[in-house]
């Protein structure tokens, strides 16, 4: 069988199951959670060699050690998936859901019900542990998926395939409810990205390149996360601590996350009373600053910023600065040079607040908060499967109800059209 | 110019009105939709002088008398426009409405706020009133919009078009907030729906054809509405007087609209007792019935349905008739032939309703109820700018909401990630 035709027997595989899906209940899938858990801790010393095969063909193809790092099943990572898988069964099902419902003048009552979006495509890279997160949270929320993992982790994929197969089976659930492609070929993506009458959604997982091949591809809706350049705006009515804090632990917390700032926005009124501050701080902490004119004059030992300065995601210590005369001009900024991913003001005044919060374009806007704030878990999604920059469907952290649409229901008693 | 450096200035032109647009204030995007209203009284001449211009060349071209009427701007059109411009300003602005608020550990509270969905490109057939219909919803909407209708509505289009800009100018509004594509060039669609840094989410009204042509080679998110293939099903635990007064109503209130019912599914064990009254009605109605061999077993001088009559969308005085064995058979035949549209259940059985609520794949699912109430204003969302048959963002009836999209908010008071 050619890729193209295994992959088309995954995807009708995949619309056969949507519909048992669909209708599982919450304890069937629950359970079903709960077996792949099970599976996975007996077959941990299996699990092992299988990864101990990829790291090995990873070595040999000259893998770097950050890649080696992500495709790793250590114990601890055994022990999240697990930790993980026990987590999504203790979420709230959100099919089913019935809200908004309201009695019209024709007597129909008329709501809104949370159902699964049918068959999800989930593209990612040579991290195992994504197989079961992704699996997990698809499953739950009443989805099949095809999954389709980086090439690197294909025997540990494999495996854990396996221990879904088993959980699905062993709860009555259809074992083709979750998918790995079982095959390296690249042409897989191609063809899992243009069957729109068995996939429903493409959920890509990994760099921007990627991502932006997908979408260009693609012939099915793509839930999508390009990249995440965060800005802190210090408006003028900054409260001082507020404002220090908060643009320290947005850069600092964590150097390699989407929802790390990088680009400072500060007002002109208060830069030379905080940025020298900052700066200093900053220094401690090994960050480089790369600032605008306005910027260096005010601390002279910062390097210059580049056009392309306001456009990159560093993804490490480094910041870029700049000085703005006017929250108009901070939103400006943000809206043109950001991702739409997340963006906070500092201020104490009302009406900059709200303006900031209408006018920025981002999936998430802050108020007085640390960028780090924007993810599932401190959002009370309880899960994340990614976060959307998209503004269709879904924006910011995605989790179950990301996972679901709402469609129409309307409870009747006979009623006709007049 | 070229035709595709015209739309990449109309795609430009609209993207920077998007901004103004999205921070408008309901009270000027009201003022807007009035003005337009005024504007339109007044032109009234012109336009039916253009009017008249376009049915001219639709009759040299050798239109049909159907695309003609569709053309056709009589004063109780214009009338209609004026109604729905001020109807439009009646209803509730959805941009900016915050909900789920919450609390969360950290003490920051998160909430969604609706906000546009941006640049909204709308393709159309040769009917001037959706120009009015489709701009007034996504200006109330706060979302900057490019309409291209059909060519043979060009000279009402354009006359529209000044109308729009008038009543934006008046208001201050940017005059390119609504832009109508003055060149009848096809190539300007195929630009229109490939140009993702401009146009954030196309929405194809008209034929089948021309969406699945749209879908099939737009860059762009489609939200479409392909065709309604909807059915009722009459289950054994039916009440006979609510099943045959929806069954006729679904099928005889309108023949021409898409949430008309197209096939009758019927319980073996009532089918007897139902058909014979329900042909003959639908018989002096002059409603043409194909049924499958087991309701030309009970009504004998229906013809017979051939396969495909199951994927029909007739828009017309006929109906296929089939007799299922169980609600799975019902279930199934609607899952696979319907276009998940709307479609209802009549039964007294609550296991029976509830599972068909659950199990039908379709954007309306309705209990006891004709399927000729999904709609719009029949749901309540005051106006509608189509039915959308896709699963991702918004399913059925489209109205304000469904132009919108829901970003995070985050309300702190200095917080840090720990």
């Amino acid at each position: 069988m050619d890729v193209n035709q295994y992959m088309q027997q995954l995807g009708q595989q995949a619309r056969a199951s949507a519909t048992a899906m669909a209708r599982a209940s919450t304890d069937n899938k629950n359970k079903a959670l709960i077996a792949i858990a099970s599976d996975i801790e007996q077959q941990r010393e299996a699990l092992h060699q299988a990864n101990a095969a990829d790291l090995d063909n990873g070595k040999t193809k000259g893998l770097d050690d950050a890649p080696l790092d992500r495709l790793e099943l250590t114990d601890a990572r055994i022990d999240t998936m697990i930790e993980g898988l026990h987590q999504v069964a203790s979420l709230a099902d959100p099919v089913g859901e019935i809200t908004d419902l309201s009695r019209r003048p024709s007597g129909i009552q008329v709501g809104k019900m949370r159902v699964p979006l049918g068959v999800i495509g989930i593209i990612y890279e040579s991290r195992p542990n994504v197989t079961i997160e992704a699996a997990s949270l698809c499953l739950k929320s009443g989805n099949a998926t095809i999954l389709r993992g980086g090439s690197e982790a294909i025997a540990s994929n494999r495996m854990l395939a396996g221990c879904i197969r088993n959980g699905l089976a062993a709860t009555g659930l259809p074992v083709d409810a979750v998918q790995v492609v079982e095959t390296t070929d690249r042409a897989a993506v191609g063809q899992l990205i243009t069957m729109p009458e068995y996939v429903d959604v493409i959920m890509p997982r990994g760099g921007k390149g990627l991502i932006e091949r997908i979408s260009a591809e693609a012939k099915v809706t793509v839930i999508k996360h390009l990249d995440g350049i965060c800005h802190v705006f210090i408006d003028e009515h900054a409260d001082s601590a507020k404002a220090v804090n908060i643009a320290i632990n947005a850069k600092t917390h964590r150097y390699g996350t989407c929802n790390t700032m990088e680009t400072l926005l500060i007002h002109r009124a208060v830069a030379n009373e905080l940025l020298p501050e900052l700066a200093s701080a900053y220094g401690s902490l090994g960050v480089e600053l790369r600032g605008c004119d306005a910027s260096r004059a005010i601390v002279n030992d910062m390097l210059a910023a580049t056009d392309a300065d306001w456009d990159t995601e560093y993804l490490a210590p480094i910041l870029s600065v700049r000085v703005v005369d006017s929250i108009d001009q901070a939103i400006e900024h943000i809206n043109r040079h950001g991702s739409h991913h997340t963006d906070s003001i500092v201020s104490e005044n009302y009406t900059n607040t709200q303006r900031f919060l209408m006018e920025v374009d981002s999936s998430s806007v802050m108020i007085n908060a640390s960028t780090r704030f924007a993810d599932g878990f401190e959002y009370g999604l309880g899960a994340e499967i990614g976060i959307s920059t998209d503004k269709i469907h879904a924006r910011g952290p995605v989790g179950l109800d990301g996972l679901t649409s709402q469609k129409y229901v309307v409870l009747g008693n006979g009623e006709v059209r007049k």
